[in-house]
């Protein structure tokens, strides 16, 4: 039987400011990503996330980003390996002191946008990011674009690493995604969405805009929070999933 | 034979701002307050600060501020107790993380100025940082300015509190510290200071701007790490403790 | 004839975070009030906000507020009255620079949430706050709580001064507002906060929670632009002003 | 006669930091670049910095950056133009308002470190800021590297366009700096930083690392603010050049 995670990026409101349907999101996915305060979140949505993905039973991983609250963390920067290590320890701890204080383990740690995107392609930052996760825990699992430099640097390391898939969002011939500024980067159809992930977790490729078929692992798919569909598609996508007789769930 | 702690708040700096002679008043000192991101220091600067103070074998204690890094987290902010709650158990978070990758623990956690200050007077404040500090750990230790709001709340919900006493600043009749605002609220002269520590520790008390005795704990004192004459009053004051066969140690 | 400024906080969208009906509710205000990038508001949203009132024929302020984004500006902090002048001299200017591109001129200046609340009672702020809008441009109007140390400390400068009354906030007998804080604070049914204003405007007064009649002078009407409602509210708010032959005008 | 501007970044305190020689250095330059609470500077520091200009007669420049305090504003982010032009609108504005309450004129914009930087590279960024400078005043003079996208938008648009060059950094065969983190990219001896300018300055050319001659326009020399060496460098730069017949004037 085929088995797959769903994750998640919420905890992304920040002060005054309410993004995502948080609690309804929780109840279709295995594994939630929490913003720590960078380029989203803030202590006070934190806690409540940590709380509320504990309600529902869903496994809890700190979501790094770029210090860059205005551009959502999604605009790259160039920063150091060092640097790229030292934020993402700060952001993992900033989290896990949350999740100590109600007797709760962080399953793992993946990180936001552009540094995820950087991440994805800069050996070095990958290197740097994965070793500051092992740093902070060498149970963390290491959430990664699949087949990225991320995933490679997790598992030369010794981390368990997730390879991570999107529905919505097509794939380029290298195995990269189609950067958002490109059209066709988002599949904006929800069941062709959900099949491409249907054949990713049994067949172990997806179709890329270039027409030819690559090769990667699905261990967690990725779904959106915030967009206006977010609920509805979860909803399908759980259902779809269960039909074909893969089961959700989470790693640890 | 007495005994006494020093403390000092450093890993003040912040991006390219340099604050504090860091490495040479390590060496002076006992426990050692680190800047947690929010009123001053910055990922990169509290790994460097962890690894010195491991360097110099100094305890390492949180010091988490409020979110006001133009105020240097000096500025009393209207925040409610669970803002407090909230921005404590990230900022000690944030901080751990960086002793877990070098292996170490954490001793203590010390409010920082208008956070320490408002938890020295305000009940609800105090209580909530002390849960916040006893929820992510109820083996660290809660620094708060001596017989104050904050101590009383540490030692009521169980941590092990150390009362803070000051060398150069002086005190009012109800224990607080005479306000930065006024005149007087600053001991200047060096051989001053350091005889109101050693009244403080061996006797117990100081004398008030009012000109009464008020009666405190002394466990640590804290140094300052960015006057201009911080390093020679460091030195000064271990000299002259010493001489008067007050060992200088930490907690744990 | 009766004559009133309706006036509007927008332009509180940040980053990726979305706040407000502003297009909308332009369409029933006649002076805006736009923030400037300390508690809300970001240079691509300010630009947006001028631009939609320019559209819409909307007479344009600057809301400088204290530099508090995820509390929204909301939370009171201990600043110096040279803190707040410099801080709204800034956010002005930030502002201004925006409006002298699209050949603009500004109307007025309101300060922010615990700015606006502190400068209504507290004399140094108030008047180091009419003392940056003047110093920038003698005549800019100062938008203040009606009968307060803002009003005062504007007119005493020889700032032309509106005075500010709210619909859905209820007044105590000194003529401040309720404290959020309180029960009571806020007026949640619409004929009752729409009586309130209508009397303001005609009579000059308001009853106080102690049941008091208050004198006070409603040159503006406060709207909120982030309510569920608020948008309902605006258009029933118009429409009844109109009926009772109170005519909706900002002042330039 | 030859005749050069000696422009320099001051203004780069931040809260609690301080950086920078500002008042002596000032006494050496007849154009300064302040920064606007992006990258350095507050409110406070702008206001005293203006102040002090102004006591020296040295010539006002805005210094918008990236909003990247934590790294100074030098490292790169991916904007886009629009956002570039925002950052720089608004920055102006701010800096502005200090003028306008002391009735000065501003002179000039320079974007600093990695805004410059790319700049000096990408054309549609160059043409973003050059509108933003336009847009707010056509009388402002844009500093750019000399010879690059910045100074070509610049002309382009109408701008009088100031040449800049730098006394302390080597240059590439093609005009630009060498990166700082390559070896060599710093002049570290004196002497031969001068000399450097001297030679850009009459001969209007300069010898690149690859042993290339490159000619460029030298309209205005950067000094730096906060080196250790800053003053005595800038001391000694202005007694060569008096020396060697070359005013030193601003532009306006």
């Amino acid at each position: 039987m085929y088995k797959v995670d769903i994750n998640c990026d919420l905890g992304e409101s920040f002060g005054n400011y309410r993004l995502g349907e948080t609690e309804e999101i929780l109840q279709y996915i295995t594994s939630v990503n929490i913003a720590c305060g960078f380029h989203a979140g803030d202590p006070a949505v934190m806690r409540e996330t940590v709380k509320l993905a504990l309600k529902y039973d869903v496994k809890i991983g700190a979501h790094p980003g770029l210090p860059d609250l205005v551009g959502f963390g999604r605009r790259e920067m160039a920063i150091s390996p060092q640097e790229a290590y030292d934020m993402v320890v700060y952001q993992i701890g900033a989290l896990q002191a949350f999740l100590t204080t109600m007797n709760a383990e962080m399953q793992h740690v993946k990180p936001h946008g552009a540094l995820y995107n950087m991440a994805a392609k800069n050996q070095a930052l990958a290197e740097a990011i994965a070793q500051a996760v092992y740093d902070v825990s060498p149970k963390f699992i290491l959430f990664g674009l699949a087949s990225s430099a991320l995933t490679e640097a997790g598992e030369k390391i010794g981390l368990q690493v997730a390879h991570e898939v999107f529905a919505d969002r097509t794939y380029q011939a290298d195995g990269s995604l189609t950067p958002r500024s490109q059209p066709n980067a988002l599949i904006t159809n929800s069941e062709q969405a959900i099949q491409q992930i249907i054949q990713m977790v049994k067949k172990g490729k997806v179709l890329s805009q270039q027409g030819t078929e690559v090769a990667l692992r699905a261990d967690t798919i990725c779904l959106h929070g915030d967009g206006e569909h977010a609920l509805q598609f979860a909803q399908l996508a759980k259902q779809k999933l269960i039909a074909e007789q893969i089961a959700i769930k989470a790693f640890h």
